[in-house]
C-alpha cells in the first residue's frame, strides 16, 4: 500500500467518524430527526436526515458547537452486535433504518454491527479513527442539499448535510481557501458577470452563444494562432461543417464513432452528418490533386468546428458542449520529416503556453503495447521508429515527461500535455498524435523525387490550444476573469469626473482608439467611486480618470485594476505603455 | 408594345428563320438526317436532329458555308397548309415529325401549316422575318450537345446544334466577344486554375472546400469587414450553426421556410435544425438581458453560416450552394434612429464597393402595396414612416434609385443594390431590410429614459457583401482572377535566375515577409521565361527577377503581371510601394 493510499484510508476513517459526530449533534439538538446514512466521500463526507422541521446553513454554528462539545468524551469506537429486533428498537419509527436492518440482517437471520463512541451509537460496518477526542478537531459543515433516499426519485426527499474534516487546522483551512477560489474562479459565474458568453435554452443546450466581449477574446486567441501558425509554415483552410456519410465510412468514424455523432440528415443525394472531426475534410484537401515531395510537409490549419451528441443532462458551461471549435491542424509529412515536425509542434505549443503565462505542465508519451497487437495498427516497424523519434524529441527538448505503455491511439503514438490548473485540477490541455493508419484508409500518397508514387504519408494531428470552449474556460479560471491587457475586451475605461470633462474624455478615447486600443468612456452621471468600483468588477485593466487638472496638462490619472494608487501620465506616455503591452502580449 | 419587346420579337423571328436555314443546310449535306424542331431561345436558337452518323463542331464551317449559299435564294417565307397524310409524306421514316403531325392535326382532323423559303419547307406555326436573303446574314453555330426528344430521358437522344443570329455583324461580334469573356472569367474555371476552392463529391455537393489560396482571399475580405464594422460601431458575435426547433417556430421559419431547411435532427432534449438564417440567434442575443435606451442602436455582426436544402441537381460552383457564410449583421434601434442607421449602412456599402472598384450599381426601394394588406404586416403608420425615411436617405445621398411597389418583404420595406456585372449580367448584390415584425414575434423591447418598457424596437437586416461564396464568385469574375495586390494569395514571387542567386532571393523574401507581404520563391530549375509564364498564369501581381546585377546593387528587377517591361528598384523602394498598395487596398 502506498503512502498516498494509506493517507486516503486514514482520511476516509476520519471523515466517516466525523459523520457519526455530526449525527450525534443533530440528534442532540432535534431528537425526533430520522437519521439514515453518512459515508466519507472525496474531499469530505455527508449525512442524510429526515428532519421534522427545515434546517439551513444558519443552523451550522449551533451544530458545530455541539460537535466540538460532544467529541471531548469520544475516546474510541466500540463495536457490538445486535439482533435485527434489537437494532430496530434503537430507531423507533425510522423506516429508513428499519429498511437497512432488514437488508443487512438478511431478513433477521444475522446480527448487525453497531459502533459506539461517547453516548452515541449507530448501525455501522466500521472504518473509524482510534481516538476521536484527539484526532477529530478540524471539521467544517459546508452546505445543505436535497437528496432522495437511496438516490431514487421514487423515494422521499431527505436533507443532506455536506461537510469535511482534516487532520490539521492548516489542511482544513487550505482546503476551504481552495474551495473559495474554485467558486470565485468558476468560468460560468465569471462568464456571466463579464458578459462573455451564455447558453440559451431556446437555441439549444451545449451550444455556446459568444457575446461581443467573449468574441473579442476568442478573436484575439485566433489572431495569435493565425500569426504563429503562418510563421510556422501552416496554410489556413476552411471546410464545411457537414459531410456525406461516405466520407465517414472511409475515415472509420462510421460506424465506430456513430454514438457520439449527431443524427443523420437525408438529402436528395445521400445522407449527411454534422462534422465528427476535421481530419477527414483535411485529408480530402490533401487529395485535391497529386502532391509532390517538394510540397511536404503540408500543414493545413483551421479552427474547425466538431459536433458531439452528448446527453443533454451531462452538458456543463464551456467544459462539456455539443459544438467545439478546435485549434486544429493536420501535418502531412514524409517519414524522415516526422521528427522535425513533431518537435516544431511541441515548440509552438510551449510558445503558446509562455504567452499565457502557463508553467505547471509536463508531457506524457503514450505508447502501444506489442503484447496487445489487436488494439493497434499492425506496423511494428513504424511503432518502433516513431516511438523512438518522439522520445528523442522530448529528450532533446529537455522537458519533463513520463512514458505510458498501452495508452497510444489505434493509429500511432501520441504526446499529451498535462496541466495542473491554478486550482489544482489536473487536465490534458493539448494532444499531438502521430498517425500511420490514415494513409491506408484514404490512400494518401505523394510523388517522390524520382517521379514514383510513395504511400508513406505520415499524419500529425495536433491541437495545442484545445478547443475555443475548453481553453476559454481554462483561461477564465486561470486569470479569474482579469485577462491580460491584450485579451481584455475593454482595455481602457475613461472616467470623466464631471460632465464638463466629457469632451476631453472623448478626445483621449479617439487618440487611443485610432491606434487600435479598445477604449470606452463611462459617461454615466454616477459618482467617481461608483464608476471605479464597476470598472474593477468588470476587471478593466486601466481606468483613466480625467478632470480639470488632466485637461490643463493633457494628462490622464491612470489606475490599474489591481492597485489603489493613481499615477499621472501624459496621454502619449500612457499610449506607449498600453500599446507595448498589447503588441508584446505581456502585462 | 415597347421598343424593347418589339426588338425581342424581331430577334426571335430572325433566329427562328435561321433555324430553318440551319435545317436546310443540314438536309442538304446529310439527306438521311431526321430533323425535329428548331425554336428561338434567349440569345439564339437551336435545332434537334437525329443524324445517321455523328457530327461535331468540326462540321460547323461546312454547314455555315451551305447556309450562306442557300439563303441568297430565300426571298420570303410562304405558308401553305397540308393534310396530315400529305405532311407525313414530307418526312418519310421520321417518327418524330410524324408524332408531331398526329398531335397538331388532332389525329388527322385538321390541316397543318408549312412554311417554305427557297427550296426548303418545314412544318411550322410561323414567326419569321420577311426577307431572309437581305436580313439573315449574321449567324454563327456555337456548340453541339445531346438532348432527349421532348426532354424526356425515356425518349431517344438527339443531337442539338446551338447557334445564334443577329441583325448586324457588329451585334453578332459583340455577343461572341462577350461569350468569350464569360467563358474566360468563369469562376469555376479560374477557381480551379488558381486553386482557390473545390467541391468534393465525397464531402458533399454544394459544400465549398476553401483551399489555402481561397482562404487567404476570404480572410482578407473578413479582415476588411471586421475593421470597417468595428469603426462603424458594430459588435462582433459568434453563434452556433444549429438551433432548436422552438427558435424557428418563434421566428416563423417553421413552418413557412421548412422546405428550404435541412432535415431535422432528433436529440435527447428536442429537435434541432441547421441554421436557416442568423437573425433568430442574434435576436436571442439582444434578449440576453434587459436593454437600456442608452445601448441602442445595438449592432451585432457575424459572418454567419446559413444552410439551404437545395436540390443537388441545381447546385453550381459558388453561385448555388448549400452552406453560405453571410456578411451578416442586425441593428436594433429606436424608431427615431432608423434614418441615421439606414444611411450609415448605405454609406458603408458604398465604401466597400469603392474599395473593390465597383461602379455600375443603383438602388431599388421596394415598398408595400396598401391595396394588398394581406401580404404585409398590418402597421400602416410604420410603413408610411419608414418608406418615407428610406426615400429621404436615398435622396439625400444623391444616389440613383428606382421605387418598386408591392415588392417589400412581409415585415418592412427594403433597399436592394442592383449590379451590372463586368459581363453584363444584372444581379442583386446586397440587401438592406427594415423589419418591424420581429419586435412582436420575439417580444423585443428596451427600457426608455423614464424606466418604462418600450416595444418599438426596429431591426435592420443587412448584408452589403452578400455571402462569401457569392461575393467570391463575383470578384473572380470581376477581376478575371487578377486580384488586386491586397487580395492576392501570393503578392510577390521572386525568380532567381540561377541557383547561385537563391540565397539573395531568400534574403529579399525574408525582408518582405517580415512586413507581412505574402511572398514566395520559385526555385525550381526551370528557365526564367517558363517561370514568368507560370507566374502570369497564376496572376501573381509582382515578379522580382534577381541575378548577379541585383545582388551587386541590392535591387530587384520588378515585373508587373500586366506589363512586359521590367523596372529595377532598390529592395527598399519596392517594399514601400507594395506595402502602400496593401495598406491602402489600392493597386
Amino acid at each position: 500500500m502506498s503512502q498516498d493510499q494509506h493517507n486516503q484510508e486514514y482520511l476516509d476513517h476520519l471523515r466517516h467518524s466525523a459523520a457519526h459526530l455530526l449525527a450525534a449533534a443533530v440528534m442532540d439538538l432535534w431528537p425526533d430527526t430520522k437519521r439514515t446514512i453518512g459515508p466519507a466521500i472525496e474531499n469530505g463526507f455527508y449525512f442524510d436526515f429526515e428532519f421534522s422541521q427545515p434546517i439551513s446553513e444558519a443552523n451550522f454554528p449551533a451544530i458545530e458547537a455541539i460537535m466540538h462539545q460532544l467529541v471531548k468524551k469520544w475516546q474510541n469506537f466500540e463495536r457490538h452486535d445486535l439482533s435485527a429486533t434489537e437494532a430496530k428498537n434503537e430507531y423507533p419509527g425510522n423506516q429508513f433504518k428499519h429498511e437497512l436492518i432488514e437488508e443487512f440482517s438478511e431478513g433477521g437471520k444475522t446480527k448487525i454491527s453497531f459502533y459506539k463512541s461517547g453516548d452515541y451509537q449507530d448501525l455501522c460496518k466500521g472504518g473509524h479513527i482510534e481516538n476521536p477526542s484527539k484526532e477529530l478537531k478540524h471539521f467544517k459543515l459546508l452546505s445543505v442539499a436535497g437528496a432522495y433516499w437511496r438516490g431514487s426519485e421514487k423515494n422521499p426527499m431527505l436533507t443532506r448535510i455536506y461537510a469535511t474534516a482534516f487532520p490539521s487546522a492548516e489542511e482544513l483551512q487550505a482546503y476551504l481557501d481552495q474551495q473559495a477560489e474554485v467558486k470565485k474562479r468558476d468560468h460560468r459565474k465569471i462568464g456571466k458577470e463579464l458578459e462573455l458568453f451564455f447558453i440559451d435554452e431556446k437555441v439549444g443546450k451545449g451550444l455556446v452563444m459568444w457575446l461581443p466581449k467573449g468574441t473579442i477574446i476568442r478573436d484575439q486567441i485566433e489572431n495569435l494562432v493565425k500569426a504563429k501558425e503562418a510563421a510556422a509554415g501552416y496554410q489556413r483552410v476552411v471546410t464545411p461543417h457537414i459531410a456525406k456519410e461516405e466520407l465517414y465510412v472511409t475515415s472509420g468514424h462510421l460506424p465506430y464513432y456513430q454514438d457520439s455523432m449527431y443524427p443523420s440528415m437525408k438529402m436528395d443525394d445521400g445522407t449527411y452528418y454534422l462534422k465528427a472531426m476535421n481530419c477527414p475534410h483535411h485529408h480530402r484537401m490533401f487529395q485535391y490533386r497529386p502532391r509532390s515531395y517538394r510540397e511536404l510537409p503540408l500543414r493545413f490549419a483551421e479552427y474547425g468546428t466538431c459536433y458531439r451528441n452528448e446527453l443533454s443532462g451531462t452538458l456543463a458551461g464551456l467544459l462539456r458542449v455539443r459544438a467545439l471549435a478546435m485549434n486544429d491542424a493536420h501535418i502531412y509529412c514524409r517519414k524522415d520529416q516526422v521528427k522535425d515536425e513533431f518537435k516544431a509542434v511541441l515548440e509552438l505549443t510551449m510558445e503558446y503556453f509562455k504567452i499565457f503565462g502557463l508553467k505547471d505542465y509536463w508531457f506524457r508519451l503514450s505508447k502501444w503495447d506489442p503484447a496487445h497487437t489487436e488494439k493497434y495498427i499492425d506496423q511494428p516497424e513504424n511503432w518502433k521508429y516513431s516511438e523512438q523519434v518522439l522520445r528523442e524529441v522530448l529528450e532533446e527538448m529537455k522537458v519533463p515527461f513520463v512514458e505510458a505503455d498501452d495508452e497510444a491511439a489505434f493509429y500511432g503514438p501520441k504526446v499529451d500535455v498535462q496541466f495542473k490548473s491554478v486550482i489544482g485540477r489536473e487536465e490534458t490541455m493539448s494532444t499531438i498524435q502521430l498517425d500511420f493508419a490514415t494513409k491506408e484508409r484514404f490512400g494518401l500518397n505523394y510523388i517522390d523525387s524520382e517521379g514514383k508514387e510513395n504511400a508513406e504519408v505520415f499524419v500529425i494531428h495536433r491541437a495545442p490550444l484545445s478547443t475555443q470552449e475548453r481553453f476559454m474556460a481554462f483561461l477564465i479560471e486561470h486569470y479569474a476573469g482579469a485577462f491580460p491587457v491584450w485579451l481584455s475586451p475593454v482595455q481602457v475605461l475613461i472616467l470623466p469626473i464631471a460632465d464638463r470633462h466629457a469632451q476631453y474624455a472623448g478626445k483621449v478615447a479617439e487618440e487611443l482608439g485610432a491606434e487600435g486600443v479598445r477604449v470606452e468612456i463611462d459617461d454615466r452621471s454616477e459618482r467617481l467611486p461608483a464608476k471605479i468600483r464597476d470598472a474593477q468588477l468588470q476587471k478593466v485593466p486601466y481606468m483613466l480618470v480625467v478632470g480639470d487638472k488632466e485637461i490643463e496638462n493633457h494628462t490622464v490619472a491612470v489606475r490599474n485594476r489591481d492597485e489603489k494608487e493613481q499615477a499621472v501620465l501624459s496621454v502619449n506616455q500612457f499610449r506607449e505603455r498600453v500599446l507595448k503591452q498589447i503588441q508584446t502580449r505581456q502585462g
